[in-house]
């Protein structure tokens, strides 16, 4: 069955039914808005739009897994904020040939990811178009901490990293060459990881700026040093290459390092500390804050690839 | 020169420098996340999105128009539940070939729309895609009242419209008929008059239900029949025809109060009262709440059609 039979209610409803608002859903999906508490007084708020042929595949991922990615990649500008995420609203367009059991896995995934951080999807929309696209907007409560923004890291600073950076990108790689295995990796593109739990932790223990390393930590990272005017130099010697990667990257003749330094997608979180911090529980130091500008890796510019540009 | 040439964060900047993140914008665009003020302890969100073909046609109206629509569609929910706007966030994809001062004009209505409620754009993302589409997702704040659902209409209740009704879809009839005057509606197609004021008046003055007139009133109205246990009934006589618009339906052989009362797009609100009230400003009745289920027009089923539905 379609969407196109189905109709815009008829969707809407079968969705629904597969999402939850979760405990901070004062009134969820039904009404003209959701109603979300904020205990703080404010809301951190983000969207991320995934594109079906830029940023997903149907034939390299099951619905599911786009709903979980779609989730996360927005779950995880929250918590790079220093914030507890509270809810999710989605806005899907697809084509009306689209099957609506595609849809509802895609709710499901949704949901699943959401109801690790203890959030919930509360709101969203529905039309037809020729190109399927999910539009996410996360909401997240500060729990009285201040926002950890990416203007914020200090020369003498430590650079941390919470969760792996490289195994979306090798996972892609392998995809793209037509492979379907090593399994982990191929999962770890179609699903990330995102280590939540380390943003808010990173936050209470003075993270000084923190980001979602989405477009690759070279990239990502180079935000940073750009908005805090400051230069930041990242150690490959803090980065081991897993053996599945290793042995993926010799098979393929890439270099495991851009995968590393410069892969998106896993949406690990970086952040700078405040040197003779001890890091919380989910971080290990891979560089530091100097003065000056730009990125530099094992003190030397980088001469591989920075990370993804979604118009080139 | 096309988004292609900018790169996405080209066009990011170009966009945003556009915007303004408004009053109740903690810290605007350009992190992981935006901080937007709660006072209130809870959110209003709500999501719209707008595809090219399905909602707006660049050859019918202008990227600022355009715009102002994507706007003013999320402003009309958050002022439906009672609150007053407070930020917008919008995901726009687009193909890369798009001239990048369509996508500046777009912001400048987007930025103009959302000044008129003293709210700001406080995020967003950008993406390539083969179909042209604005997800907004806007926020609001309640200011201690409780938010007006759509499930509170009593029998012996008054139903009130603030704004119009029938001129957009007067003006869409027009435009797709290949005509391009009367401006009057063929404007209001392209960018509507929404009574923002309305919302949060209507809270405070006991409303039971409201909605958002988007995909006109019959169906709208029946969605609050439906949710509340209700029968409503609306009068032909609580609408004058307009002299343009009567004009119009005569030249274009269309019954003009199909456009009044099945009409969407308007983003009129529509409300219910409890008998006796004194309607605040900017508010007429229109019809009654009454013990049973459904919607008629002076006492009798409609037979025309009731709305929108967007995959069909």
């Amino acid at each position: 069955m379609s969407i196109a039979d189905t109709g815009e209610f008829g969707l809407i409803s079968r969705v629904v039914a597969r999402l939850d608002a979760g405990p901070k859903a004062l009134l969820g999906p039904g009404d003209d808005g959701a109603v979300v508490a904020a205990p703080d007084g404010r809301v951190v708020a983000s969207t991320d739009v995934l594109v079906e042929g830029r940023h997903f595949r149907r034939d390299w991922a099951g619905a599911a897994e786009i709903g979980r990615r779609a989730a996360a990649a927005n779950l995880a500008d929250i918590v790079a904020m220093g914030a507890d995420p509270t809810a999710l609203l989605v806005a899907l367009c697809a084509p009306t040939d689209l099957d609506v059991a595609w849809a509802e896995e895609l709710a499901e995934g949704l949901a699943a990811e959401t109801a690790l951080v203890g959030a919930g999807v509360v709101g969203g929309d529905v039309s037809a178009s020729p190109t399927l696209m999910i539009a996410v907007t996360a909401l997240g409560d500060l729990g009285g901490r201040p926002p950890v923004t990416r203007d914020g890291a200090q020369p003498g600073d430590i650079v941390a990293l919470a969760g792996r950076t490289g195994w979306a990108a090798a996972g892609y790689t392998i995809l793209s060459r037509g492979f379907r295995t090593p399994k982990a990796l191929v999962e770890a593109y179609r699903c990330p990881q995102v280590p939540y739990a380390a943003g808010p932790r990173a936050a209470a223990a003075g993270a000084t700026s923190m980001i979602d390393v989405s477009d690759g930590l070279l990239q990502d990272m180079g935000h940073v040093a750009t908005a805090s005017l400051v230069a930041i130099d990242l150690r490959t010697e803090a980065f081991s290459v897993p053996d599945q990667m290793r042995d993926a990257a010799t098979a393929l003749g890439v270099d495991p390092y851009h995968w590393l330094l410069a892969g998106g997608d896993d949406h690990a979180l970086a952040a700078t500390f405040p040197p003779g911090v001890t890091l919380p529980e989910g971080w290990r130091e891979i560089g530091s804050v100097h003065d000056g500008e730009g990125l530099t890796v094992d003190r030397k510019p980088w001469t591989g690839g920075t990370g993804w540009d979604h118009f080139r």
